[in-house]
């Protein structure tokens, strides 16, 4: 300790923290900041400027859009903040609370971890996960309306896998890109993995729940909902599975399905490391 | 047929129609009507009136608060109208859903069905059955928010089941009741059966997902929410398992623990026979 005790220490070091986020897209319109609007980005600098006195801005590692969840959204800031990094999670979630004895909010910072200086959730991801839910069902369910894509008519699970499995691999997803986000340098993504769930649903038969995992070196704008959306299209019979190949050829969004809706949508994990990186594709 | 093909029939009998409606009630100010607010009968009586062509008033079986939900709402509502009973639904939902793909309303009529002229669901029903939700974990489950009353600290749910022991059968539940419901002639009911339902969260260990069905001739103001709150005080230690009888005999409000909130409150059945009722306590 540099300083006697009793002495207010104003001179806290430079610090960048990395933070892990958890949040119900639901009434949020997207990660990002935007005047006016209710966004992650928005509530959680909001938050954290209260509990570390200056104001703050966010680093994300991925723009959600209105209404996808997240398990896994890393953020990073930086400052000279008097508060301990292992006290920002508790401290800014009560703030980010609702009230009453169910004050469970709809965002939530999970971990907070001091990082390099130099260190940039965008710049320095070397991956990401996302989940995407199916709720396929001939009875819809109310209560699950916001987090899962739900699809009465039965789909073909096995259709569905194999068009999948053209997905992994270094490739053009020019495809499967929206137009609307900024053109990027390249439309050139790798896709490590696909992987299935597939939960029956005990009340009801045939009705099932329905999820895929892909983990990719980065994701176009709307890449993992339009997947969704054709895979989805494949599952119906509308698209065949082998047509697979010739949509991403094709580099041409036309070519494939419809854009699947964000309420299915997680972002589950950001990889900073191939290590870590290599050890999730093994456990699929 | 009365009338000759081609000529457009315009007397329709009178019909009483009961509707079976299940609900999320995150977004609604509860059952009621209400002017200037969105309510779960304000948007059924509205999509109604469309499908009915005619100005429908609803008469429901149960007035839930703001936040409950409903697998098992009835209301009915009669007139002379062209619409096939079998139909309603159908073209009602269509009124109700939201729009997109992913077009799940939060309310929907899940059965209607002809019943004598007279019947009225309040007065004729016969007993109900309300299921209660607790997420008992460290971490709160930020999807599960509007679904589930989540409590971090762990409950003794041995001590709940004891103290629930003390409710079946017909008593005065004036401690159960909150003020500001209108005063009922009477406060006695009969509480038919208290069942409970615990499932272990699978990735984490101590957690649980807790639940209690209870059936009852009817219920007073708050009553269920007031019983899941000394329940809950019951389970964390601040209210002794063998106190709940003395609760009960006091016929006063403020022995009796905390409202629990409506998030985990669910109207599951509302039943018009006794042979249903008691059919339902033999499978609990």
């Amino acid at each position: 300790m540099l300083f006697p005790s009793g002495v207010f220490c104003y001179n806290n070091p430079m610090k960048n923290i990395l933070l892990t986020i958890e949040y119900d897209g639901t009434d949020f319109s997207g990660w990002q900041r935007q005047p006016g609007r209710r966004t992650v980005q928005g509530e959680l600098e909001r938050a954290l400027s209260v509990i570390c006195r200056q104001e703050i801005v966010l680093q994300g590692a991925s723009r959600t859009d209105a209404g996808v969840h997240a398990f896994g959204q890393r953020a990073s800031f930086s400052g000279e903040f008097g508060i301990p990094t292992e006290k920002i999670p508790v401290a800014a979630n009560h703030l980010l609370a609702g009230e009453g004895p169910c004050s469970v909010g709809d965002v939530r910072i999970t971990k907070a971890e001091e990082v390099d200086l130099k260190f940039h959730p965008r710049f320095d991801a070397k991956g990401k996960k996302y989940i995407y839910r199916i709720l396929n069902s001939q009875r819809p369910d109310i209560m699950q309306r916001n987090y899962r894509y739900q699809i009465e008519r039965p789909l073909d699970l096995d259709a569905m896998r194999m068009a999948a499995s053209y997905l992994p691999g270094e490739q053009d997803f020019r495809s499967f890109m929206a137009a609307g986000g900024h053109e990027p340098e390249s439309t050139v993504r790798t896709v490590y993995s696909v992987s299935w769930r597939q939960e029956l649903i005990a009340s009801q038969k045939d009705d099932a729940d329905i999820s895929f995992e892909i983990i990719g070196s980065g994701f176009l704008y709307n890449m993992v909902r339009i997947i969704a959306g054709t895979l989805a299209d494949v599952g119906l019979g509308k698209i065949g599975a082998d047509q697979m190949k010739t949509i991403i050829e094709k580099r041409d969004r036309q070519y494939a399905g419809h854009t699947a809706p964000p309420q299915g949508l997680y972002l589950s994990q950001v990889y900073f490391n191939k290590e870590e990186l290599y050890e999730n594709q093994r456990d699929v």
